[in-house]
C-alpha cells in the first residue's frame, strides 16, 4: 500500500504547478522497482540507437553484436558505428578479461601505531577466518585477499573480493561489515568506518591505475594499413602521428589513463544495459594506444581496467535494459565477462573514429553531417 | 524518409532473434530526436523518483526544490531525500555560481621550439582578431582568452570560452576550428588538431582541480548542532572525525579531489534532465569539507569546478526530461546558472546523507531497509 | 695513471678562464672515489650543522642522537632543532620500519596482447627459477616477487626485491638485467628494456603512494598539550586547525602525499650521509598528519613510503658523510633500518617546527631571527 | 660570542664518542656562513666531477660550457657527458627561459564562502595596493598578480611575483607576508595562513603541471641520423622506440611529468653549485619527447616548467660552490637564466644517454664499464 506513482505525480503538480505527464509512462510496474529506486513518480526515455555489427574475437564474447547505445548526444552512434565497421573489416578485435575483483576498504581507528601493526598482523594471519565470516553473509563473492595499509593510528583494510555476474558492490559492502564487526570484537579498537574513500569507488583516484576494480579488459587488433585507409579515410602513419600529439596532450593535463572518449560510448551504453551509471567514472580511466608495425599497419591497444558492470541485479531485469541485453546474448548467469569484453571493443571502435576525424580535420564536419542526415 | 525506427526494430530481430517491444514506445517522435541520436530503435526507460523539497538560498535558485533523480540504484534518492531534509531544516544551502567557462585546445605543430615561441607570441598579440572570428561562429560563446602552452616543436593553444544556457561544446568545437583555420592561414605551420586531450573533456585529470569547465559552483552551510544530530541521527564532531578520515583515505588513494560519492547524484540528474551524462566524469571532481564551528556546529562546504550542464539543446528539450527541468523551473533560456546552484546543493545533501551513515555504522541498514521500505 | 684531478684543473682553468682552487681540497684520494664519480676535479664543500638531541623510540633505533644536516639554506637546521627539542621533551618519537623493498620494472614487447599475456602467466609460473636467476647475481639482495601488467602486447614485469644495508639500485639493475635475458632465451619475445619508468625511480609519480620503495616508515608520538604549547608556543588546537587548512591546500593542488618540507630535511641528511641526494624525489612524497587526541594532547603521524637509503656503498664510505653515519651509529651492515628510523623522526621534527611557526604567524620572524643569531 | 664550529665538535665528540676530523676542513671562515647554516660543525665533502664541453644556443646562454657535478653516484657524471659530446656534434642544444615566476599562497579564513567571494572580490580590486605593499619589502621581486581560490569560507590567494637572479623564496615570503597583514588590516578575517601547501614548494603536485615555478625552460634539438648513431650508439627509430615505451611507463605509473632521470643532473649540479637542493623535488617534475623527423633525424624536446634556482644568494657565494659557477660565467647578477638554459641543456644530454643505453641494452655494462675505468 502508501503512495504510489500517480498520487506522488498529482501531489508534485500540486506543489509545483509541473504535471509529468510524459514521464508517467513506464513499461514496468511499480512493484517491478522498488528495489531500484524510492519516490518514484515514472520514467525518463533516452533515446536508444543501435551501433553494429561490432566483430570481437573474445574468450567469451565471439562472435558479431549490435550494441545499443542509449544517449541524447547527436553524432554519438554514428562515431562508434563508424569505428565498429573498421573493426569488423580489419577481421575484429580480440577481448580479454584479465581479471576480475571489486574492493572495499574499512578504516579501523586504534591508539596508535603501534597497535595499528598489531592489527594488520592480525589480519594477515586471520584470513582464512575472515573468508569464512565473509562467506556467511554472500554465496557469490569470495574474500580473495585482506591488504593492510598503516597509516598513523590507522588501518585501512583493503578487502579484495571476487565476484560473479553481479556488480557485486552491495554483496561486498555487506560481506566487509560482517567482517568488520567481527574484528572488533576480537580486537581492541577506538572505531572503524566501513568506507572511507580508499577504495576510491566512482571517484576518479589513482589506485585505479594499480588495481582492478570490476573487471579489468584489454582489447586489441592489427588493421592492415588499407582498412585503415578505406575505413577510417585516414593513413596508419597519420593516426599514429594524432595518438603521439594526444598522448603528450593527457600528460600535459595530468590524465589518469590516456584516451579520447571511454566515458561516451560507457554512459550510453550503461543507461541501455542497465548499469550503475555513476560507475563510469572508474570505468573512463584507461588507456589507449596506437602504433605503427611492420611497414603499414596499425596496432590498437587498450586496457580497461576498472569496468564495474554486471549482467544480473541493479537495473538488468528492467524490461527495456534487459532487451538490450538480451540483443548482446547476455541476460543472467554467466555472461558478466562477455558483456565486459564487448564493452571494450565498443569503446575501441569509438576511439578510432573519432581520432582519425580529429586527425585529418574531419572532426566538425562529421558532427555536422549527422547532424543534417542522422 | 529513410529507415525507421520501426523497421530497424524489425531487422534487428531478424538478425538477432530479440525484439525491442518495451524499448519501442517513445514520448518523442523519431524526427524530434534528429539531431540527438543515430539509428534509433526507440528508448530505454529509466526509473524517475523525485527527493526534495530542497532549500536553497543562491543568487539564482531561490526557494524549495524538487529534485528528478533516473536511477536504478535503489537506496540512492532516499540517501538523497534524508540529506535534503536536514539541509532544508538548517535553512538551506548556499550556492554560488563562481565562473562559467569551457575550453578546447587546439594543438599547432610546428618545425622547432623557436617557431612555436613564435606562434604562442602572435596568439597574445592577435587575441582581438581571434576574438573577432569566434564571434562569427557563434552568437551565443565568446572566446574570453587563448593561453598558449608551448612544449618542443607543438603549442597547446588553451581557448577559454564563456557559455550561456547550453552546454557549448559543439559551440566552442565550431569556433576552435574556425581559430584553427585563421591561425593556420596566417602563421606556417607543418599541422595542427582541433582537439588533443590536454582540455580533458570527459577524462578524468589534474587539470580540472585548476580551471574551471562549465560551471563552478560553491555551496556552504552551517548546520546547528541539533540538528545534525536530530536529521543526520550523529553528533557534530562525529560527522567531522568520519570527514577527517575520509580525506585521508582520499590522499592515500591519489583522489583527484575528495567527496563521497557526488557522482551517484550527478548521473541520476543528468540522466533525468537531459544532460550530457558523460560528463558527470569531469563534473564528479570536486570536494566536499566539514568543519567543526563555534561550540558545536558543522560547516559544510563544497566546490565543483566542473559542472558542464545545460537548460537548452542537447537532451533537454525531450518530453520527459524537459518535464524533470521544468519542476526546477529551469526550462530555457537564462535557467543553466539556477540548475548549477540546485545541482550543487543536492549534491551535499547526498554527501551528509551518506558520511552520516558511514560515521555511525548505519550504512548497511540504510540499504537493507531501502529495499524493503521504498 | 691516466689524468689526475689536478691535471683536469690545469686543463679547465686554460679551456675557461676559472681555477678550481677552493675545490682542489679533498679529505678523500682519487682512487677512493673511482666508483663514486667520473672526470674527478676535486670537491664541493657543503657546510655542515648538527640539530639534536633527538628521542627516538624506534625498533632498531632507541636512543638520542644528533643528526647531521648539509645545507646552505639558513634558519633549515634550527627550524629541526626547535622541533627535535618538543619531541623529545615529549618523551620521543615511535618509529618503525614497516618494510623494505625495491622493484625495477622491465618491459617485454611481443607481437600482440594474446602473447603478452602468455608471458605474464609464464613469469608467474617460473617464479622460483627466475628467483634462483636473481640469486646468481646477487647474494644480499633478493627476488620475492614478479609482478606482471599487461597492456596491449607489453608487459611491465615489476620485478620485487628485497635489499639489506645497500641502497640496492646496481644490485636490482642487474639481477633483473639476469632475468630479463633469461626470459627472452626462454619465450619468444620481439625486445625488452631493462627499465621503462614504470618503477619512477627518482620521478614523483602515483605508484609511489601504492607500494614501498626503499624502506617504508612509519612515526607517530603523542605530544602532551602542555608540551605543546611550552615548546611549539602555540596550543595543539590550533596545530590540528592549520594541518586542517594544510591539507586543503595539498588537496586543491593535487599533491602527491601531504606534507610541509620533508624534502629539505632529507636533501640536507642525504647530503651529510653520503646517500644517492636524487632519491629525495621519492622520498619527499610522504604524509604528516595531526590530530586532537584526548583532552588537549596532540597525535602526530607519518607515513614515509619511499625512503630509498643505505649506510653502505655510495658516498656512506666518503671521510665526512662516514663521520656522519658514525655520529649516528650508523656504520656498515645491519644499520639501514636504525638510519631510516632516524631521518623519519627527524623529518618529523621538522614537520612540527615549521606548522608550529606557519600556525602562529612567526614564520617570518624565526627566519629573520636565525639569520642574525645563528 | 658565543659557541663555534670547534667548541660543538668537541662537545659532539663528548656526547657522541666520534670525532668529526674530516668534516672540520672548511674552505669558508664561519662567519661567512652565518646566514647559511646554525649549529655549524664543518662541511661536507662531495666529490665534484666534470662533463662538457656542451654546447648551448641559448638566449641568454651561447657557447661551449663545462658543467660541474657534485656526486657520489657513479656512472653519473660519464652519461651526461655523453650525452654531451653527442649534442655537441649535433651543433648544440637550443635553449629558452618561457618564463620566470615564483608564487606562494597565503589562506585567509572567513565565517563562510559569501564573505570568501567578498575577499577574492577585494583582492582583484586592489591588486595595484598590494603590488605597493609589496613593492615596500623587497626591490628585487615584484608582485605580478594575485590569483585568489575559494574553497568554502576559506580564500587561497596565489601570489605570484617574478623574481630577478635570486631564488627568490625568502623575499616572496616577506612580501607575502606584508600583503597578508595588510589583507586583514583592511577586512575582516577569522585567521590566516602564509603557507598552506598550495604553491607546493619542494613537493610533489599537480599544480607544478600548470604554472611556471622559477625558471620555465625549454630544450630542444635537431640530431642528425648519422650523429646518432656514431655519438649514441643506435637508430633514431630505435631512440624513438624506446621513448614510446617510456612514455607509457609514465603514464601507467600516473607519473608527473615524463623523463628518464632529470632528478639526478639537478642533484649532482645543484648541490655543485650552490643551489636550494630541495627543489629538485618540483624541478624534476618535467617533459622529455622523442621523435622522429625527417627521413632518418630525432627531434628532441624538452619542458622543464619548475627550475627554481639562483646565482646569488643562498649557497652560490661559498668558495666552491662560487667556483662552480664561475666555470658556467654565472656569477652575479643578471646570470640566472644563462645558468637556467645551461642547466636544462645538460639534463636533455643526461636524457640521451640513459635512452640510449637503455634502448639497446648497454645499460648494465655502460655501469660496469664506468665502475672500472672512471
Amino acid at each position: 500500500m502508501g503512495i504510489n506513482p500517480s498520487m506522488r505525480r498529482t501531489w508534485l503538480a500540486h506543489n509545483t504547478g509541473h504535471a509529468l505527464d510524459a514521464s508517467a509512462h513506464t513499461a514496468f510496474a511499480a512493484e517491478d522497482v522498488r528495489t531500484n529506486i524510492e519516490n518514484l513518480v515514472g520514467a525518463v526515455e533516452v533515446p536508444l540507437g543501435i551501433a553494429g555489427p561490432l566483430r570481437v574475437n573474445g574468450t567469451h564474447a565471439n562472435g558479431s553484436f549490435y550494441v545499443p547505445f542509449a544517449t541524447t548526444e547527436g553524432t554519438l552512434v554514428s562515431t562508434y558505428q563508424y569505428g565498429m565497421r573498421a573493426i569488423s573489416e580489419a577481421g575484429g578485435a580480440n577481448a580479454y578479461v584479465l581479471g576480475d575483483a571489486l574492493d572495499v576498504t574499512p578504516c579501523f581507528i586504534l591508539a596508535e601505531t603501534r597497535d595499528a601493526i598489531a592489527l594488520a598482523d592480525w589480519l594477515g594471519v586471520h584470513l582464512a577466518e575472515l573468508q569464512a565470516v565473509a562467506a556467511e553473509s554472500t554465496a557469490h563473492g569470495r574474500l580473495v585477499d585482506v591488504r593492510p595499509h598503516v597509516f598513523g593510528r590507522r588501518v585501512f583494510a583493503q578487502c579484495v573480493f571476487s565476484t560473479g555476474d553481479a556488480m557485486g558492490m552491495n554483496m561486498v559492502n555487506l560481506a566487509a561489515d560482517r567482517i568488520c564487526r567481527h574484528v572488533v570484537a576480537a580486537m581492541p579498537c577506538e572505531r572503524y568506518y566501513l568506507r572511507c574513500n580508499y577504495s576510491s569507488d566512482k571517484k576518479p583516484a589513482a589506485i585505479n591505475l594499480f588495481r582492478l576494480y570490476g573487471k579489468e579488459v584489454a582489447i586489441d587488433l592489427t588493421m592492415p594499413g588499407e582498412v585503415v585507409r578505406t575505413h577510417l579515410g585516414i593513413s596508419p602513419r597519420e593516426l599514429v602521428d594524432f595518438g603521439a600529439t594526444g598522448r603528450l596532450g593527457s600528460m600535459q593535463a595530468g590524465a589518469l589513463g590516456t584516451n579520447a572518449h571511454f566515458a561516451n560510448g560507457l554512459a550510453a551504453i550503461f543507461i541501455a544495459c542497465g548499469q550503475d551509471v555513476a560507475q563510469i567514472v572508474n570505468a573512463s580511466i584507461g588507456f589507449l594506444d596506437l602504433e605503427l608495425v611492420g611497414d603499414d599497419d596499425l596496432y590498437v591497444a587498450a586496457r580497461l581496467p576498472n569496468l564495474v558492470i554486471a549482467t544480473v541485479g541493479g537495473g538488468t531485469a528492467l524490461p527495456t535494459q534487459r532487451e538490450c541485453l538480451a540483443l548482446l546474448e547476455c541476460v543472467g548467469d554467466g555472461t558478466a565477462r562477455r558483456f565486459a569484453e564487448i564493452v571494450g571493443a565498443a569503446l575501441v571502435a569509438g576511439e578510432l573514429a573519432i581520432c582519425a576525424a580529429l586527425a585529418d580535420g574531419r572532426f566538425i564536419e562529421a558532427h555536422r553531417l549527422n547532424r543534417l542526415h542522422a
